[in-house]
């Protein structure tokens, strides 16, 4: 097994090789990856096989068991996301800025590979080939540490994607694997500064916290999601019902999934029975303030630790406020920089909601669940960034690069 | 004196006023300030005469002294500071993308503040008015903690500060002091995650790697740097000797000095001579391997230490290689990622070079010298980054910006 330095290594051997390959090679790579995933489905399924078993021996959840379970049409998916990532434009080398300064030098600004990646994630092994995929096509090399539920799995997954490398003629250690899951190793790579130049978790909210406090590498957080609407006095309460009820219900175990309802006074009395109406169909438990009880008083009386609960499941807070502004302090009190929506017909509110909201993605009359990397046209994702530093919201192939100078001159030195 | 806890509660009380500033608003209030500096020159000097007295009875070197002194000449220069950032145009509110993907959705990408940001620096005084100026500018709160050395100094220019931000109606805890200067109370801020969003520590080599393995918060590492100069065969001699000597004495204590010299084996006992010669006029100790000392015998030989030093003094080492790829190699090998040049009439290599190599600024005939926000066109600067994260080489008010994505819909929800 190769130790982490070992693989810091060959990470730092692989960087030069990536930072130069041109579109087409790269494209070829993901290609073949994705003919071989597809080849060796059986291989991937039987390494599978083996972790379900050791997670049904442990009395795994079924939840985790079904992230960590995968099929033909599963593995199939993830050839079909090396397709995609292969069918998009190359980031890399894009020149995004080109001028002369009075100095007499030309300086361009490059687009170019953020160097090595280390990603640290949890059972669910279709990261493994996913995270290869967008780290490769931006010229990044990859270590990735999962979870040893899923060892197996993601064995099998860097295996096949090694020999797609080999048969390209790109270092196999474009990928590597740490095989070692114990919690030491772990902590060891959230300081490999020296081979590793940006950390980026995948997971749980406990995950995430464990790598921002451990970590010395820099680490792009993706992190929870705490995501308001607020139904605003010139609200079209219809399309209110609509979008609160999709934001809550379209799929409840997501970061951009709505899990509290912010009202404005006046219309709470019209507006919120129509919503626990809708709501009920999917049997949503609201947990309100006294006076969002007031309007419906089958609510359960939230807490004050309500305000700050992610739950991921069918919950939703209701808030009652008396103004734009008190809703908005609430909101950038509580939410965690994801995802806020305003309802409302007024344009003046929905530019000072838009403005003043602190968050990643703020909408005016939409659903919070359009927080997504495919969703912004970005045709690929690596996370939702709720930090401010680097990438903020969905991070599609930009987020993964760095930029250089490029600066000719004709012997100028400075005075 | 105020705890972390309050002083990171103030911070975060000011954001949201910040946030929205216009720009004439925040031009007035650094002009103000220029001019508050200037009028209590006399209340600064003296609260800097305490620190001088400090530094003398405790034996500080003169270096020291030096960069810690103020006078009324230092002080109309951190006022003439604050005038240039004035009249900076202002980032915030610039719109970087606006499209509408597939789901009809209209996505602008616009430019908002940070958030909090905390710089942590040493004994020159002069970094707490220019942090402010432009974490100001910017929008951002910013929390200072200074060396005890400066300790007066910075109260004095942060009590005149906030008094220019009080009389313009600004919060006058945009700028914020941490008074005790103790390593529990800076390792404290280092985890103040919950306040600051952003750490940069400004000042030795020690101080930032104190900060880089210790911060829980996300860091921007202004580092070293190990500047190159390579010497192709196909250089024009005199343009090279005239760089490299520009390089290594025109300023030897900053980070974009060369440090090491590369040189192809072709051209070394063309070049060295002529090299030697002219670096004498400034007492450049010279340390080569051997293939150099056979051109220039009076070179001190190099050891494998020399190659990843930065001295920041008047000595240059000294390698040869038989090829541009052994030359990138080495470079690649020992750099920080600061600032590396090429000199060659040759365009395939000057391409080569420019590509291959791994730093934040890459010349081609030119002096490393040049990486700073000044000569860049910036306007002003808070620092070299040698991360890739975020923002790489010097660093201007953009550097201190994140984005939102503000988005319009008309009751979009999602499939």
């Amino acid at each position: 097994m190769a130790t982490l330095e070992q693989i810091g290594q060959r990470a730092k051997e692989a960087e030069p090789f990536l930072r130069v390959m041109d579109r087409e090679h790269k494209d070829q790579v993901l290609l073949r990856a994705a003919e071989y995933l597809v080849k060796e489905t059986d291989f991937i399924l039987k390494a599978n096989g083996a972790d379900m078993e050791k997670g049904r021996k442990r009395g795994m959840k079924e939840s985790l068991l079904d992230r960590l379970n995968l099929t033909a049409e599963r593995i199939e998916g993830m050839a079909e996301g090396l397709r995609q990532i292969a069918a998009l434009p190359d980031p890399i080398g894009e020149v995004t800025a080109d001028w002369v300064p009075e100095n007499g030098l030309r300086i361009k600004r490059v687009r170019v590979p953020l160097g090595v990646i280390g990603i640290i994630y949890e059972a669910r092994p279709n990261v493994t080939a996913d995270a290869f995929g967008l780290c490769f096509k931006t010229g990044n090399p990859v270590v990735l540490r999962g979870g040893s539920d899923a060892i197996h799995s993601n064995m099998a997954i860097v295996e096949v994607l090694q020999k797609a490398l080999g048969d390209c003629g790109c270092p196999e250690c474009s990928i590597q694997l740490i095989e070692d899951t114990s919690r030491d190793t772990a902590s060891a790579f959230m300081k490999l500064n020296q081979y590793i130049d940006v950390l980026i978790p995948r997971g749980s909210a406990g995950l995430i916290s464990t790598v921002v406090n451990n970590s010395t590498i820099p680490v792009i957080e993706t992190g929870s999601g705490n995501c308001h609407v607020y139904v605003d006095e010139d609200a079209d309460l219809q399309m209110a019902v609509n979008i609160v009820y999709n934001a809550k219900t379209q799929r409840i175990g997501v970061c951009n999934a709505c899990e509290s309802l912010v009202v404005h006074r006046k219309i709470k009395d019209a507006f919120l029975p129509m919503l626990a109406e809708k709501l009920s169909e999917k049997k949503v438990e609201l947990r309100g303030d006294e006076a969002a009880r007031e309007a419906v008083p089958s609510m359960t009386p939230a807490t004050p630790a309500d305000w700050g609960t992610e739950y991921l499941d069918y919950i939703l807070s209701v808030k009652t406020v008396d103004s734009l502004e008190e809703a908005i302090a609430h909101i950038n009190r509580y939410n965690t920089g994801h995802s806020e929506a305003i309802i409302t017909e007024n344009k003046e509110h929905a530019e000072k909601f838009l403005q003043e909201v602190d968050a990643a993605a703020v909408y005016v009359n939409a659903s919070t669940r359009f927080t997504d990397g495919f969703e912004f046209g970005f045709g690929a994702e690596i996370g939702i960034s709720t930090q401010k530093l680097h990438a903020r919201g969905p991070m599609g192939l930009e987020a993964l690069t760095s930029y250089k100078y490029e600066i000719y001159g004709n012997g100028q030195v400075r005075g």
